[in-house]
């Protein structure tokens, strides 16, 4: 797997920390929302004896619970559907190492989260990205560019909506777009859908799962990370109407003997949080979008798509080379003691070449540091053009 | 991957319970011994706000306890050298992951932990078995064994000690075989330690990553799950010495994210567990074995060696099929309104028709109820021979 770009700027932060400058995060999805009380509740209070495994499709009640919280959400979904997963990572690796053989292809829009394709890799499956572009704000592909990706080798089509890194979300015509070429050409729509409640201006989310017709072709790879800001718990769920997929699934499941008990138990409190939960998250990530796409289009040269869904925003910049700028960012640059860390695109995108000139930036900080992280990347911009600007070329098209 | 033969009499063992007959579980590693309070009390005072990821090697502070752990227990380790994995069932898919490529073998002394397959098989590696026998007390196959079996496409040798499912604890002389073979052929020694602190007799555990002269070669693979009755916790650790290997291994931690944090806490708080906390594990579980060893050989036609360490033993008994017999001692036995479930020993062999008369007994339960259990296993022996003796030839070789 080749290194992340992201991780590459890791020692460049933590120097810029060493020597005093005060580092705003944009770079990873790490919220800060607190998780609920009354869920990490549930585990305090906890009176086991014996720290037991699982089962290892997770705790029945658990299963039901999730279940109800589906079927609430529009999913038509029963426990037998669902194997809890050791976090979203786990549930893409399932359906992978389910779904597809080694040499077979997998479908990807680009830019996606990097990690597919990592898991993909180790498992001899080759990704196809077919290209979304800054310039349609990221939406999907048009289907002919599916029929041109599509071979005999090709089993399915990997989504992420609302999209990470992006912040995209699809609509319902895209998604019936995405049921034809999978009804057509037989393949599986992996459908991630990590941030379902994260849509704005009023859109609402639609399950790939909850699309009739595709009841046999969709998995959905879900996780509580986001949800609940729920990060370090790793519980995930695999969700398949398909029996034969599940029993697939299920040898994996049973290889790795039982999801974590403790974060399971967190889980299934989180099931019964009050329905105006998501109502301050969802205004509190609404408002620093709104400041974060404002600012960004305010500046000389940056152009930043409004994002339906999710917590990120893929920025183009005025510059050439977005991971030297991120570590120039970090490396060079203070502006009133401060610097912003974004995660350069270009390791979002499996084509070479592709997203050089833009960042992903995750608006997982409070408007107030949204606002002074904005102050350093306009200052910053300024700054940085003045110099490359008397830089010969040949430099400027290396790292 | 092929269905395990202990799951398939789960439903067989359902069904027993709901006629009212009691089954005795010596057919699972789960631990009836109770997890220290006191370190499920550290999961119980957390005061987190927010429920982060981790870092991808594990915490910090919870890698240099147990960098401490393995120093005191004669490895020496860095916290650099040791990477918190989600159970011992991730350091091992780490392990193969990131040390073989599909195509390559790994060679296993048989009967071996039936997951080890599993993991193989999904990474393309082929396991190579190599016997071990009931009539040698399952000890290591002699070196001419090892060496017929190695290929140029052999990268390692995997071994479980204490064994799962044998209870073989190895030797100083027989690590030293080990050591010259794999530093003779270049090969990794893969080293499941998961059972180290359950050794008897006064033998002591020697770890793979402590044998001079291989450092580069050996990986220790370890969970604290058997260690403090913690299974559902799922942390284990990845060590090596072997730089490389190391890097290696992050790179699938970081696809991952990372271990889960609760689980953690939970484990960093073990390691301050007072020394004496294992004299009481391990005179309970010595005493299990020494009734369990002591009645078995007692009974007519059966044979079990004296397991040196972990909590399982191999039997070899006087019937043409376990699977068959353990099927029927759940399905149409009962003594004084209990019965017996253990594992049947086949699934542990690779080998196609190996140790179809044996089965693996764990000894997880207290010393009452192994009485009970063997009671129970006696009067079956007697019955169920009863009834063979007077069926066809045919009927008895096929299940």
């Amino acid at each position: 797997m080749p290194p992340s770009p992201i991780r590459k700027l890791v020692p460049f932060a933590d120097a810029a920390k060493k020597r005093g400058t005060k580092v705003y995060h944009l770079n990873i999805g790490q919220p800060d929302i607190e998780t609920p009380q009354v869920i990490l509740d549930a585990v305090r209070h906890t009176d086991m004896k014996v720290l037991e495994y699982s089962p290892s499709a997770g705790f029945e009640s658990y299963r039901k619970k999730l279940a109800e919280y589906y079927v609430r959400n529009g999913i038509d979904v029963t426990p037998a559907n669902i194997i809890v997963t050791t976090g979203g990572s786990e549930a893409i690796m399932f359906a992978i190492m389910s779904c597809l053989d080694p040499g077979d292809e997998m479908i990807i829009p680009e830019p996606f989260y990097a990690n597919y394709n990592g898991f993909s890799t180790s498992s001899g499956v080759k990704v196809v990205p077919i290209p979304s572009g800054i310039e349609t704000g990221f939406a999907l592909p048009p289907i002919s560019d599916f029929e041109k990706a599509i071979t005999p080798r090709t089993k399915a089509i990997m989504i992420c909506n609302p999209n990470n890194p992006t912040g995209y979300l699809y609509s319902a015509e895209e998604l019936n777009v995405l049921k034809d070429i999978c009804l057509k050409y037989d393949l599986f729509l992996f459908s991630d859908e990590a941030y379902r409640e994260f849509c704005y201006d009023g859109r609402k989310h639609i399950s790939a799962l909850s699309i009739p017709g595709l009841e046999n072709n969709a998995i959905l790879l879900d996780t509580i990370s986001k949800r609940y800001s729920a990060c370090g718990g790793r519980i995930g769920a695999f969700v398949a109407r398909n029996r034969e997929v599940i029993d697939a699934a299920m040898k994996f499941a049973q290889a790795r003997l039982s999801p974590p008990t403790f974060a399971q138990i967190l889980g299934e409190a989180a099931v019964d949080l009050p329905a105006d939960y998501f109502d301050e998250v969802h205004a509190e990530y609404t408002s620093r979008r709104d400041l974060l796409i404002k600012r960004l289009n305010a500046m000389e040269g940056v152009t930043c798509p409004n994002p339906g869904g999710a917590f990120y925003a893929i920025a183009a910049l005025p510059v050439d080379d977005s991971e030297r700028f991120c570590q120039w960012l970090l490396e060079s640059f203070s502006h009133e003691g401060a610097t912003v860390m974004m995660a350069p695109a270009a390791g979002f995108y499996a084509t070479p070449g592709k997203g050089r000139n833009e960042v992903r930036l995750a608006y997982v900080l409070n408007t107030e540091a949204i606002n002074k992280a904005m102050d350093c990347l306009e200052a910053a911009l300024h700054e940085y053009n003045k110099i490359t600007a008397h830089r010969p070329v040949s430099e400027q098209s290396h790292a």
